[in-house]
């Protein structure tokens, strides 16, 4: 089984899978949310706006050209929260998988990055890998849903109505989608600390990528040390690279608004504004005030924040923390007249060099071409612009609120970045690349001079 | 004599020696403009004005605070003249220089790439090398000087004035300085396009690279085919490069503002514009028109050719055309899925590619982080800054005007990107970069999940 699974992958090559993937998940997701059952009644939508909504939700995005609230009826709600998963768990899933599968491709020998499981290069161990990061997920919104459905209560007289806002804030905070059915984001508890402690607690779990939760649950099922544990290098890179966004986030947040947006505001609320937006800028996108009573700076700052994104592996976007964290230890290693990356006491790959500058590099020139396409075709300054541009491809899904004024030019670079955010750049660049044999001949090496 | 100079040259480093060589004109510099005799009787400027002054003349950008023509004496003028030379030749010619001995330095057994003196890496050959240089510079800029002394004699009866305006409007466009004596740079040339063609036509020899106009030179000695004469890869990659750049940026300025600005204008006005201002954008920055009447599309543009800038070993900043060229070939090569960077039937070492990275990611860096501190200090719409950073930085000088109305902060930023617009990233790097000994220990190295 494990011989014929390997022959379709080499047919179909795993990027392909992920796009056919996505592909596929967006088509059935417009088509459901496009079901009469769906939307509540009177409400007819346009094609575009169904396929920017599928796109957006499939992306876990969370940018809408719609008012989720209004459009959806009850069972809808229910539909929308089931697309989320499709892009959630789905990309992510599938990514972990192939992720493992290709390094078993290029014939890694070094210790496999996911321990759980010795067997796990065999189909059957990679189905149980799955199913386990399913499982994970699942779990992690069900115990949310129930948190905050039971807090709800204090907002909601009707228990049905309190459990139906503690599942959906559940899911669109794990699954990073920060879509909302207040209306209005999170604002309605912009001074209830308990749900954006839970929202953030929710939305780190998801973005912090899925070979981060698997290594701590071995980690905690091994507290009585039967053996040797070891965080692999990539998760102590995404980690550290992840909370110091959130942690330097807020704290720069902080500092450029203590004298605008928060002042005369009490350190807790301070605190809290702070702490929430940076943690959101990661991939959730879910905001408890208008990003347009920010600064300008602040502003620019969040959209180089959204532009990093989120984990490999995870249900965040961007051109990645590892990618970041590799090229900040690159430049610094290049000063210094160095060769190798030394970091955790582990060396980083050429492999994994060249695959940082490729993304870093494809990331900045996609989204100054789309920032410039924008300027030409929409209305709105340049700041919201980039804004809205980073949120995309961050897949964050914060707005000015512009996303339903957007020409249709301005939709389509919209999920474009979207969609190019959820299934990432490496994968991004397999596509437009025609692949090519291995070249077999070389012409001799020239010096020339850079910079 | 050699030997001697080796040892010193192994003391002092070749990035200390630019710099040395940077601060040292800056300080004589701004000591010359000081003179009494420099100026007109009743000016009176503060130490931070004559420092950005000497700094933005030496850096060759041309970013002012004053007007030359109203600030300066008529041996002031030609005080300013000979600062230009400074930075335009002295950097440049330094630059050529350092790049060979590191050549040789590191080893390298290829082909030579300027091949004009077999025993170049002999001090005697590089000296010659060097006086060669610049009596190049010297003579481009005096025939200049006499075409356009000529010409000019249609805008002043006074052969003194015609003759001091053609010899400043030659080193300034030679140089790539872009400062000018008209009080309005070239917008009272508008219309005449001789002018405009003889300035284009100086820009590009300054700003093409040194080494181009070596091999050039020697090309043209060669034409009785004494031997085969191959362009150096260098010359090939950074000559299409610079011209693409040229013609693709005026080719875009056109079709951005057919419907704005040049809408209305007859077709050989319309070209000359897209043309002369998008030369310009590769450093000069001399302009015909006012940018602000540019539409914003066309600002972003600029600001992003004027980020790339001109020519390594040539009177111009930014990344270098080298730099951008090879980032491009990268991505195209890595999306193809091949390793190796195939161009002009040659290969580009691992080594270049690892400099164009560290250059490209300090670059964008650098701005951002200028752009993101000037949103904080000054008090003007993003696109003006994005603008003035990306032209201080490209050693352009091209300004909404907005450079007298800086904070001190913003001036600071703005010397700090013109010099390192002019001496380079590569160089840069080194200078922040603390030398550390070969490091003689490994990790295991440990692969990693990218974008
Ligand atoms: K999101
Ligand atoms: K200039």
């Amino acid at each position: 089984m494990w011989t014929s699974f390997k022959k379709s992958m080499n047919r179909l090559s795993p990027v392909q899978i992920i796009i056919g993937y996505y592909f596929l998940a967006v088509s059935v997701s417009t088509l459901l949310l496009s079901l009469p059952i769906a939307t509540k009644p009177g409400i007819r939508w346009t094609f575009i706006d169904a396929l920017f909504t599928a796109v957006s939700a499939v992306s876990v995005t969370g940018l809408t050209v719609i008012n989720v609230v209004d459009t959806f009826s009850t069972p809808g709600i229910f539909i929308f929260m089931f697309v989320l998963q499709f892009g959630g768990i789905g990309v992510m899933t599938l990514g972990t998988f192939l992720w493992i599968i290709m390094g078993k491709r290029i014939g890694l020998k070094e210790r496999q990055l996911i321990m759980a499981d010795q067997n796990q290069t065999q189909l059957s161990g990679l189905v149980k890998l799955m199913i386990q990061l399913i499982k994970i997920i699942v779990i992690i919104e069900l115990i949310g849903a129930i948190v905050l459905g039971l807090y709800f209560l204090n907002y909601f007289s009707d228990w049905n109505q309190a459990f139906l806002h503690g599942l959906f804030l559940s899911v669109s905070a794990t699954t990073n989608a920060g879509f909302d059915i207040t209306g209005q984001s999170m604002i309605p508890y912009k001074d209830d600390y308990f749900i954006q402690f839970i929202t953030i607690l929710l939305l780190i779990l998801g973005a912090i990528g899925f070979p981060v939760l698997i290594e701590m649950k071995e980690f905690l099922s091994n507290r009585a040390r039967v053996y040797k544990f070891r965080f692999s290098l990539f998760s102590k890179i995404t980690s550290v690279t992840f909370f110091g966004f959130i942690i330097g986030g807020a704290l720069f947040i902080y500092l450029l608004e203590m004298n605008e947006f928060l002042k005369g505001k009490p350190w807790h609320e301070s605190f809290f504004y702070s702490l929430f937006m940076s943690s959101n800028t990661r991939s959730a996108g879910l905001t408890t005030m208008n990003v347009s009573d920010f600064s300008e700076p602040t502003q620019l700052l969040m959209s180089f924040m959204m532009f990093i994104g989120a984990s490999p592996s995870s249900t965040g976007g961007g051109i990645r923390t590892t990618t970041f964290a590799i090229m900040i230890l690159f430049l610094w290693n290049f000063a210094k007249g160095s060769r190798s990356i030394k970091v955790f006491e582990r060396e980083i790959c050429d492999e994994d060099i060249y695959k940082a500058t490729a993304v870093m590099l494809m990331g900045v020139i996609l989204c100054i071409v789309s920032i410039f396409i924008m300027t030409i075709t929409e209305d709105f300054p340049l700041t919201q612009i980039i804004f809205e541009v980073c949120s995309a491809f961050g897949t964050v899904g914060m707005s000015f609120g512009i996303t339903p004024d957007l020409s249709t030019v301005g939709k389509i670079i919209d999920m474009t970045l979207m969609f190019i955010g959820r299934v990432g750049i490496v994968s991004f660049l397999f596509i437009i690349g025609r692949r090519e044999k291995t070249d077999n001949y070389h012409y001799p090496k020239e010096r020339i001079i850079i910079g």
